[in-house]
């Protein structure tokens, strides 16, 4: 495995060689090292990067086709018709160009959910990014012999992963209580927990979604989960919005990781907030993600710390409510145990995955304060360059086969499109 | 005055050569012609520039320090003490670095309110962009001779604009009804309507402020300055949040230009929101603003149309408000004729403002629709180039003497830091 010298980056206010070998970062000096490949860093601030807790990265090729729509409307006229007769190559694709979006605004982990996991560690295994990749199951309206399938693919799934490298994570990823019959749910928990893997779910993103669940079980979603032992599982929730303080508790109690995607929710107008300070304090873990491309419409975690902390602030009416600090940990900590990566501390010893800033910006200049420029002044292109598992991603902001990239996904894009529409 | 010829842009789906002259373009075709300064836009989309409808951009000095912090504490701590003794030097770095930053995220267009509009003048001067100046007043607390300098001050500054050339206007900027007295705020609007020049203030921008105003003159602020006469001005006012049915009918009556500022609102939790389906409702124009650096933290206006949109469908629970059109007119197009600024269609006669757009960008792909791109996707960094009066002012991400901007600015913000607090 090649060595990877990062030369006279910025780190706590020094200029420090970084030294990585094998994945990890073995040296942090000023010592100057041979190496298979150099990164002149001079200047740019060394950090962790970004963690992205929720997405479907192949929607980028959803990417503005329905904005402004009801939410229904947009699902069953703009995505399902596509998503139905989707195949592999568009999933690939669409995959690629979600990673090379990611890569551009310093994330290389990402918690997919979406059709084809294979095609989407294909593009992660190329991409050179890690992810945790959920086999789906949705069975609400299918026949038996169907839910049957879904199982046997979670366990086929489940031993193919093996065959990537360890930048490829297996999850179980029930798509919601709305969409997976209590068998099914149960089922995939049960799974989880045998496996000791990773539950990905969506939680109580709407109203109508708390107000069903007690119509057909009497209970709220977050209680529904802990009653079929769902909550017992490494739990990650998507959105968990609408929360009695009964749910906060049940989820703090489990210190289930909960993916907050403020672009998201505030576009398709869920009109509920995320419950930072209620889920903080219960200790349920606060993770921060872009949902997919279709509801953002970019993948970029810089803007969405700024919205998130801004959210907080306009909806609790107090400009105190989540500092940039929180809104950073969010982003590039909480959740780093959870999905076996490494937080937010940049020392000998810790995976080689890292992002360079760009601190000459006009837009983060003059500096008073690091993470207030992160969260509040920049955005993705503040990411000069990119480094996971120890190889250089992005160089000075050029990723190799970034305009084939875009080119494969219009074209997919073009076909997924065209199948349905004609022509 | 040199040519310019902008060779191979995207218009209206076409590749178009535009050819400027004398500040205007005065052809859009396919033909070569020879011109003083080529720019290569191959596949570029040639757009309209975006128009900062109310800022302070001196204020990037003071940038990131003092965030999350409650209102008072923020301007009585990190601000205040510093700007009374900011020198002129410093008010001109800040607006440099301002300037700097609207150029890269395609603004060539600022309304601003700020100590020192000579300073700010010659920053916008050489920068080669356009920017309303308001001459301030702020006479709540002092002496009745201080007030007559400022009265004076005004007046002086409306003549002296003339030296500057027609990218230079001049405003008078009464604060607010709660920093300036009724006898001033009257002078200044009798001066406004008496020379035509615009009236520039910030207006119901918290609750705080309504109730204070019924306190003292027995109505809202909005029906305060109709009793003055400064609603019978060409007027812009900035936020234009707490607003009563009558308020919204008196606005849109006079055609107010009402700067809506979403990121400083929301960061400040002024709780309220910017009613913008009343205010269009009613006639009102609805321009989109970054305010200052100090509140923001950075000044583009991408940024500010995508959570304007996120804003107004989160707080009236519908994803169908402010579609990414509305809120791209907000930023381009509609406080254009206002401003003495041309809107969106760009055609011959149009004055040579333009912005070209790098859509080969990972984010900006597959393309449904370009409104939707600029809003929900984009970001400043989307800017490759930008025109402004007939000239390049930002070519291919590169403009002219930016290291030393940020350097200055940078030593200017420690200046007028230790001054106060000490070396």
């Amino acid at each position: 495995m090649p060595t990877l010298l990062i030369k006279n980056a910025l780190l706590d206010g020094e200029r420090r060689n970084i030294y990585c070998e094998h994945g990890r970062i073995v040296a942090i000096d000023r010592q100057q090292r041979d190496a298979d490949d150099v990164l002149d860093a001079d200047g740019l601030l060394a950090h962790a990067p970004l963690i992205n807790s929720h997405t479907h990265a192949s929607m980028t090729l959803f990417r503005g086709n329905g904005d402004d729509l009801p939410l229904m409307e947009w699902l069953t006229t703009r995505v399902w018709p596509y998503e139905r007769r989707i195949s592999r190559d568009e999933v690939y694709w669409g995959a690629k160009l979600a990673i090379l979006e990611m890569i551009r605004s310093g994330c290389v982990f990402f918690n997919d959910m979406y059709w084809d996991s294979h095609a989407v560690a294909q593009a992660v295994e190329e991409m050179g990014v890690r992810a945790m990749l959920s086999s789906v199951i949705i069975d609400i309206t299918t026949s038996e012999s169907e839910r049957r399938r879904q199982m046997e693919r979670i366990e086929r799934q489940f031993d193919e992963v093996r065959q990537y490298s360890d930048r490829v994570q297996f999850a179980v990823g029930p798509h919601a209580i709305y969409t997976v019959s209590e068998e099914g749910f149960c089922w995939a928990a049960e799974f989880a927990r045998a496996h000791g893997c990773v539950l990905h779910t969506h939680l109580s993103e709407t109203e109508k979604e708390v107000k069903d669940c007690y119509d057909e079980h009497g209970c709220s979603p977050v209680e529904y989960l802990d009653r079929i032992g769902a909550l017992a599982c490494d739990l990650v929730a998507a959105h968990t919005i609408w929360l009695s303080d009964r749910d906060v508790a049940l989820l703090g109690e489990h210190a289930v990781v909960c993916a907050h995607n403020p672009v998201s929710n505030m576009k398709l107008a869920v009109n509920g907030v995320y419950p930072y300070r209620r889920l903080d304090g219960a200790g349920a873990v606060t993770a921060l993600a872009t949902d997919g491309a279709g509801s953002n419409n970019n993948l970029d975690l810089f803007e969405e710390m700024k919205i998130a902390a801004l959210l907080q602030k306009f909806h609790n009416d107090d400009p105190t409510a989540l500092t940039a600090t929180e809104a950073l940990e969010m982003a590039a900590h909480n959740p780093a145990p959870f999905f076996n990566l490494d937080g937010r501390e940049i020392a000998v010893g810790r995976r080689a995955d890292l992002i360079l800033i760009d601190l000459s910006l006009p837009e983060l200049n003059p500096v008073h304060d690091i993470d207030s420029h992160f969260v509040y002044a920049a955005n993705g292109c503040a990411v000069d360059s990119v480094v996971c598992d120890g190889k250089l991603l992005m160089k000075h902001r050029q990723v190799e086969g970034e305009e084939e990239i875009v080119a494969k996904a219009n074209e997919a894009a073009r076909v997924m499109f065209s199948r349905v529409d004609g022509a």
